[in-house]
């Protein structure tokens, strides 16, 4: 078998026949930028080949890398390996998201899942009582509780055992699900997490303070299969195992960022006891190991909406065994339990304006909340966003350009940690577009135009293509095909909004305020994303952050939060926009570039 | 490693460092009785060493074997083995049992999950349902129904991507359980068991007739832990892991039930979706891996009484995994889902006479009906007729003395398979003890006296311990500590039937009938129950058979069933004996043999 080192790892991997270089470290748990899943067709997949030989580059890698391959440079996922090779891949390594947008504050209201300790009675030879029953008849809301898992019942009887009568017990209205005799463990514990396409991010919580301990985010592993929705749910269907290796995928990055909590903590992971999961549609139906495909084509339905209840023990999270798992409920396809959490976290629908919500992520989903009444829609205006299908575009981790002014009739751009430029991520993306439109060095069809403008000595007209130079060295530019991507989305969050305002019998001037939700939502702009059109041009921009992750935090600490995004889900009217036959129309009246 | 060699199965296996035979055969799933789970205190795990040494015998070997050792047989518990050796093991082997008590018939009502066959409308645009919604609208008790098992949703997102829309679904009043869209598979299979402290009993049944496809019992593995329920609870107590052993043990006992059942039917285990367990309380609680040790000890309490409902891969048995387990509530510590199970089969508490229902097995447990009014009680009578701790007991296997009788003034005995006998069995021991109670050989006190009886000629006297020849050739003997045994037994039966009296204010000549349950009671004799006192003297005596897998068999086809048995768990007026006074008189009192 062939080997392949790996310089910044001193690893040495086995390659087994046939196989590219991508599959090899994906196998080993290795990850590398593969937006496609490994199709040739995005080109981040980029490493260098330092030492032997692979097969000849394929038609594909010729298409992205033209001479760079004479200096070694390959796709992993095109490369077959044929020998011992050593490689660097120091370009696509994917490092951890060093920008964690703010969730905000949850204030601890009446737990789901309650806890109390308890000491209990010692039975008699008169009564002819169970444990289980000496133990209800000691709890606040006894009158209620007749069911105990399995597990509680095996807790309790060793309790006896020990005659170490002290215990806890962890109950619902509808059951008692664990008890515990080691009651010097005294933390109690839960977890909210947003299961994003791209990101997860994850808070863990003191269930007894509702104070936050630990936050964390982590890339979605199952970006190995591609970086969109679309890709993964290619994979489905084209392969009977992909399903539950993409569930696996899931939940082993969000084991890992357990073990990440709790060892940076110094808490054991079988205190968490209580589980919120807000994620997409499709990602909640991965989650749970439901195959999301029918939401691939019109009608675009899913298989489930409602919110589920599980424990930890049935998706093999490594928590306590008997925590309670809950999975907000959706709206739609493609409006998804992390939108119900969000807006359920800023109250929309106890608000009296007229109010837009938008969250682009790797989809991009719109709310508008018009005195409460709730209308929302999704569109698929996500990757280019994220830096995927962008020549440079990268995800806004280190070297990312991430904000791009024009500051005394000069460029300036600004890079994640300050260090030199590696790519272009979606922040920089919009304030770059937003220059060259207030530069005027863009035609309304979204034509680069080397005019006499503000912007014209770094527009580069190179034969029909033209591009927009950011940095000179290392060259980082924006092609006229990255502008395009980028018109479409914004095209699509545009028309959107109108079909929603159209729904609601309002206009965009009658919008209030616009809250931005998601990682991207809170760096970008505001003013950019007006420029460009991603917004309306509006008085007040609200950047909420990760905005769905305070609703699972909140459904962490109140049930009461729980019991209202049950009913935001029922009643929002959801809007399937290719249902439309406005939306066309809108849609192409938003490709427009209008300089505001 | 030394090895051992088996002559019947022409098998070698490995013995580790310090085993002794018996743990080498119960490692290698070799069944041989082991009623005292290998303390040597019951000596039936005879052994014959054919070839090769084992270490010197110990004092238990001498107790039980004597000058037999000096033909090469040990005990297998005692053995150690220390170099290769050839055995035989014909003596102890466990065979299958032979006599499978008749249950009686159950009548299909409504079954308590139900299935239908439904074709799935077409999901369209206009209407933003999700698949479970669309399914539901279409089942007959739609608005109750609103929560699916993961396992359901999974099945039915695979339905949608094959584009097979008929499909079929289990469900019940509470949540949709399973789908299938292989509708070929048409049959839809409950299995009742009856688990047993010694044996399993189960019936597979086709759930949409009614009708029992397959009976077939088997013994419990757990006797390798010893044969009665005390020995099992010393090894939960002494050890850490017993209680998972034991649980696995009968659980996989279970499974080779089902296997065996589906395979002779040619059925399919996956189509098994409903499953009902009715046992004694403490093999419930391990069913469910629920330590049992609190029952040990005063004041017995058991950690559960009430029915559980789970799924079958929360417990691994092997057919689909989201089948239904039903387990039935007990009533105490010693009167369990079985007896449950048992009376309620038999209306017990539907009847306007006086009533004594038996159930002999490892326990005995009596209940008394009293116009309706239900009265329990358990008793320690157990092992002793089930051939424990009596020394040439046996279980009723092929060769067992099951019937004995006087006819012409001489004594028959009978075996089952009529072959040589090799022991006496439970029956056998009631016939013979009625025999010399009818022959006055025995003494009010037990004791047997040589006088000028009818069965004096059989009657040894040997220095201080007479015994009672069954057989000459080969010699089977009751001895005089076995009649101490039976004794104990049938004084406990009686005391406790007669607290149960007192406490209804009843006299034991207001008892209309008897009714035996379980195996034992379905072939003991009655005239000799009777004689012996372990049943009052009545006109009628009703033999069940096994009702505690009638029971079972009843809740698999009605949810009415159910119902009713969960009300008499909790209408059932448990009486503890060991808390009565009166108890400790009767039991002196019922010591006494009365010529009846
Ligand atoms: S080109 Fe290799 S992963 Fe996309
Ligand atoms: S004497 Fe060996 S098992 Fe009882």
């Amino acid at each position: 078998m062939p080997k392949i080192k790996i310089d910044q790892f001193g690893k040495e991997l086995e390659a087994k026949p046939g196989e590219n270089i991508l599959e090899v470290l994906q196998r080993e748990g290795i990850d590398i930028n593969a937006y496609c899943g490994g199709f040739g067709y995005c080109g981040k997949c980029l490493i260098k080949i330092l030492k032997g030989n692979v097969a000849q580059p394929t038609a594909q890698e010729i298409k992205h890398l033209k001479e760079k391959i004479s200096q070694g440079y390959r796709l992993a996922c095109q490369a077959q390996i044929i020998e011992d090779i050593e490689i660097d891949i120091h370009d696509s390594i994917t490092q951890k998201v060093e920008v964690l947008a703010e969730s905000g504050e949850a204030i601890l209201e009446e737990l789901p899942v309650k806890k109390i300790n308890i000491q209990l009675k010692k039975p008699s030879l008169n009564q002819s009582l169970s444990l289980e029953e000496i133990a209800e008849n000691q709890l606040p809301t006894s009158p209620f509780v007749r069911n105990w898992t399995i597990q509680a019942l095996q807790e309790l009887s060793r309790i006896e055992n020990q005659d170490e009568k002290s215990f806890e017990i962890g109950f619902d209205e509808k059951q008692i699900y664990w008890t515990n005799s080691d009651v010097k463990k005294a933390s109690f514990l839960g977890i909210a997490f947003d299961i994003g396409t791209t990101t997860l991010a994850c808070e863990l919580l003191d269930l007894e303070t509702g104070s936050t301990l630990y936050r964390a985010g982590a890339l979605n592993r199952q970006a190995s299969f591609g970086a969109d929705v679309l890709s993964r749910l290619r994979a489905i269907q084209d392969n009977q195992g992909a399903l539950s290796d993409l569930q696996e995928l899931l939940l082993s990055s969000m084991n890992d960022l357990i073990q990440e909590a709790c060892q940076k903590t110094g808490n054991d992971p079988n205190r968490i006891l209580s589980v919120m999961v807000a994620g997409n549609t499709i990602m909640e139906h991965i989650f749970l190991g439901v195959s999301p495909i029918s939401i691939g084509t019109a009608p675009f339905t899913p298989v489930f909406c409602r919110s589920y209840h599980t424990s930890a023990r049935r998706l093999h999270l490594v928590i306590h065994p008997e925590a309670r798992v809950y999975i907000f409920p959706s709206v739609a396809g493609y409006v998804g339990g992390d939108i119900v959490a969000g807006i359920g976290a800023h109250d929309l629908e106890n608000n009296n304006s007229t109010l837009l919500y938008v969250d682009i992520g790797t989809n991009g989903e719109i709310v508008l909340s018009d005195q409460g009444k709730i209308y929302c829609c999704g569109t698929a205006a996500g990757p280019a966003f994220e830096g995927a299908q962008i020549k440079h575009g990268t995800r806004a981790t280190l070297g990312a350009i991430h904000q791009v002014e024009i500051e005394n009739s000069e460029l300036k751009i600004y890079t994640i940690g300050d260090v030199a430029p590696r790519g272009v991520c979606g922040t920089g993306l919009i304030d770059a577009l937003a220059c060259l439109i207030k530069g005027g060095s863009i035609a309304s069809n979204g034509r680069l135009q080397k005019d006499n403008h503000l912007l014209s000595s770094r527009i580069q007209a190179e034969g029909k293509s033209p591009y927009f130079v950011l940095s000179h060295d290392p060259q980082i530019i924006v092609t006229q095909e990255d502008i395009s991507q980028l018109q479409l989305a914004k095209a699509a969050l545009q028309a959107g909004r109108k079909v929603l305002l159209h729904q609601a019998k309002r206009e965009e001037s009658d919008i209030d305020q616009v809250i931005l939700a998601g990682a991207f939502g809170s760096f970008i702009n505001p003013e950019s994303a007006m420029t460009v059109g991603i917004i309306p041009r509006v008085e007040t921009v609200l950047s909420v952050g990760n905005a769905s992750l305070l609703g699972a935090k909140k459904a962490l600490l109140s049930k009461v939060f729980r019991e209202k995004v049950e009913n935001l889900a029922k009643k929002a009217q959801y809007v399937e926009l290719s249902a439309r036959a406005d939306f066309q129309e809108y849609f192409y009246e938003a490709l427009i570039f209008e300089k505001n």
